[in-house]
C-alpha cells in the first residue's frame, strides 16, 4: 500500500505516466481523448452524420439511430427504419466505438469506415444507396467544395463519406468518467459501495469479458455459456460472419462505458434496467446469483463509467438546390 | 441621398438608432437578437425541444420536424408522424417564429406556448399525451431538479413544459443576413441583382403580405387571390378556427427569412424550388407573370435573407431510470 501511494504520489507530480503506473495494476484502463484527428474531416463528417438527405425519406441520420444526446444509442429495444420497420437488433452505442476490435454486434465490418455505409443501403434502415448518396451531395456546391478541401479530389465517392463519417466518430470518446479519475489516483472519486462493487465485478469474472479502456469491445463471446439465453431476436451472431457453428450465438462484448445512459441492455434490448442486466449476465454467463445488495454495488460501478459527453456546437448543413433529388418518404416502392 | 449617408454615419456611429433611422425607409426591418430572456429557462426547454422521450415512440422530438441543422424544417413536402403516418400539411420553420401573430398555417395556436403542446399530443405527430409525458420527466430526477430551478415549483406540469420549449424558441432568431447588413446601411453587402430583385419585390407588390421583420408572419392570406390554388392537402386553412366561410383557403403568410433553407414551399409543401414559388405567388397572388430574368433577380435577393443560423452546444438529456415508462415505438394500439 505505501508502494501504491507512493506510485500515485508520481502520478499527481508527473502526470501521465504516474496515472498508467497506477492504471497498469487494473485490468481497466483510462479512456483517453482522440489523437492525430483531421480536423477538416470531422467537420465534414460531423454535418454528414446529423445529415438525414443520406436515407431515402429524409427523415433518419446517423443520430437518429446513435443520438449524441442520448448515449450515442436510441434508447429503445430494436430501432425505427425507413417506413417504421422494427430493426432486429438493438443500437449499439457510438461512443468510444473507435475501440471495438470490429463494429456491429456480429462484427462484420472491419472498422468504423467499414460500418459507416452500412445503414445508407440497408433496406430496413435508411433504405437509400450509396450511388443516390453520392448523387444528393453532389448537387450542393458547398458539400462539393468542402470534400474537395478535406480530400483533394474532384468527385465525391463513397470511401471519402464514410471516411469522414468514421474521423468525426473517433472524436466521440468519453474521457474524466469519476472512475477514470479514480484509476488515475484521485482516490475520492468512488463511493465505499462503487468500489465494493468494483471489486465484486473483478472478483465474479465479470472482468474477463469486460476489461480494456471501453470495459469490453474487444472481444467475441457466447451469449448464455453457463445457462441458455432466450432471445427475443432472431439474430444469431458471428456465426453470420464466419459460418462457423461454434460462433452460433456469439456477440461482440458491449463496452460498459457510459452503460447509465446506453438502456436497454443486450444485442435484444430485452434488459430495460442495469439491475436486470447484472442479474441475467451473472446467472448466465458465471452462474453466479448476485444478492440485491451485490447487484446494487454492481450498479453503482457502472454508474460510475459515464465520461464526458460529446460536446460541440450542432452543425448547420448546406441546403439543397434545385438540382438536389428531393426525399421519397412516402413513395410505395 | 446625402441625407441617408448622413443617418448611415450617425447609424455607425450610435449604433441601433442610426440603423432604425435607415430601415424605417423601407418595409421589412432588421431581426433584432432575442432580448429579456430566461438563460435558465432556455437551456431547460433546449433539452425538451431534443428530448424524444415526448413521444410515444421515444423516436420523433420537436427537433425532428423542425430540425435546427436544416432552416428549423424537416425539408420533406408533409411531415413523417408516429409510424410513419403522413401528415396533413407542410411543417414550418421554427426559425423567427416568435416574430408570428400566430402559430400554425391557421393560426390556431395564440402563442409557441400554446403551439408547443399540439404535437406532444397529437396521435398523428408525437402520439404521445401531456399525462405521459409528465410522466416521463417526473420519473427523472435531474429533470425534476431543472424544472424545480427553473419554476420554483415542487411538481412538474404542462404549462412549465410548454413555457420552456417557447422560452428555447424565441432564442431561435436569425439576425445579420446580407439584407439586414444591407438595411443597416452596409451598401456592398447586396449584389446588383438582389437589389433589383427586392426593388421587383417591393414594386410587383410581394412586400403587400411579405413585410416586417420576418418579411411575412403576420397576416392571414387568401392561398389564391387572382387564380384558383389547386392544393395537394385538404386543409382548408383558417377557418377551420373561425368558421367563417371567407376565412377558407386562409393561411398565415409565412416568414420568407432563410427561405433558401426552408423548402419545399407554401401550406401543402408542393413547390420544390423558389424559382417555382414566386412564379407561383406572382400568377395567383399578384395576376403577374415574372419574366425568367425577374423571377432569377427575386430569387437572388431572397437568398439574401439567409440569417445567423441557431448556433449552441448539442444538449446532453438526463438519462431514464428504472422508474421511467419505457417507449411504444411498435406498440398496436
Amino acid at each position: 500500500m505505501q508502494v501504491r501511494s507512493l506510485s500515485i504520489a508520481i502520478g499527481l507530480a508527473f502526470g501521465t505516466i504516474g496515472a498508467c503506473a497506477w492504471a497498469a495494476d487494473e485490468p481497466i484502463q483510462p479512456i483517453t481523448p482522440a489523437k492525430q484527428i483531421n480536423l477538416g474531416m470531422v467537420e465534414l463528417g460531423k454535418k454528414l452524420y446529423f445529415d438525414p438527405r443520406l436515407s431515402k425519406s429524409g427523415f433518419i441520420s446517423c443520430n437518429s439511430c446513435h443520438n449524441l444526446s442520448m448515449g450515442g444509442t436510441d434508447n429503445i429495444k430494436t430501432s425505427i427504419g425507413h417506413n417504421w420497420q422494427e430493426g432486429p437488433i438493438n443500437a449499439p452505442t457510438v461512443l468510444n466505438s473507435s475501440l471495438n476490435l470490429a463494429q456491429f454486434w456480429d462484427g462484420r465490418a472491419a472498422d468504423l469506415k467499414a460500418q459507416a455505409g452500412g445503414p445508407i443501403a440497408n433496406p430496413g434502415e435508411m433504405a437509400f444507396s450509396h450511388t443516390l448518396a453520392i448523387g444528393m451531395l453532389e448537387s450542393i456546391p458547398a458539400y462539393q467544395a468542402e470534400f474537395k478541401k478535406v480530400f483533394g479530389k474532384d468527385k465525391i465517392d463513397i470511401d471519402q463519406v464514410t471516411a469522414a463519417i468514421a474521423e468525426f466518430e473517433k472524436t466521440l470518446v468519453t474521457p474524466n468518467s469519476r472512475f477514470d479519475k479514480w484509476l488515475k489516483g484521485d482516490k475520492k472519486a468512488l463511493t465505499a459501495d462503487e468500489l465494493a462493487g468494483y471489486k465484486l465485478f473483478k472478483d465474479s469474472g465479470c472482468v474477463a469479458c469486460h476489461n480494456g479502456p471501453a470495459v469490453g469491445g474487444n472481444s467475441f463471446q457466447k451469449m448464455g455459456v453457463v445457462a441458455p439465453y432466450k432471445a427475443s431476436s432472431p439474430a444469431e451472431g458471428r456465426v453470420a460472419v464466419t459460418g462457423k457453428d461454434a460462433d452460433r450465438f456469439n456477440f461482440k462484448v458491449p463496452t460498459l462505458r457510459n452503460v447509465e445512459m446506453t438502456y436497454p441492455y443486450f444485442h435484444d434490448g430485452a434488459a430495460n434496467t442495469l439491475a436486470e442486466a447484472v442479474d441475467v449476465m451473472g446467472r448466465l454467463q458465471l452462474g453466479k446469483k448476485f444478492t440485491d445488495a451485490e447487484n446494487a454495488k454492481i450498479v453503482a460501478f457502472l454508474k460510475a463509467l459515464t465520461g464526458d459527453q460529446p460536446n460541440f456546437t450542432l452543425p448547420v448543413l448546406p441546403a439543397s438546390t434545385d438540382k438536389t433529388p428531393r426525399p421519397q418518404p412516402f413513395a410505395k416502392k
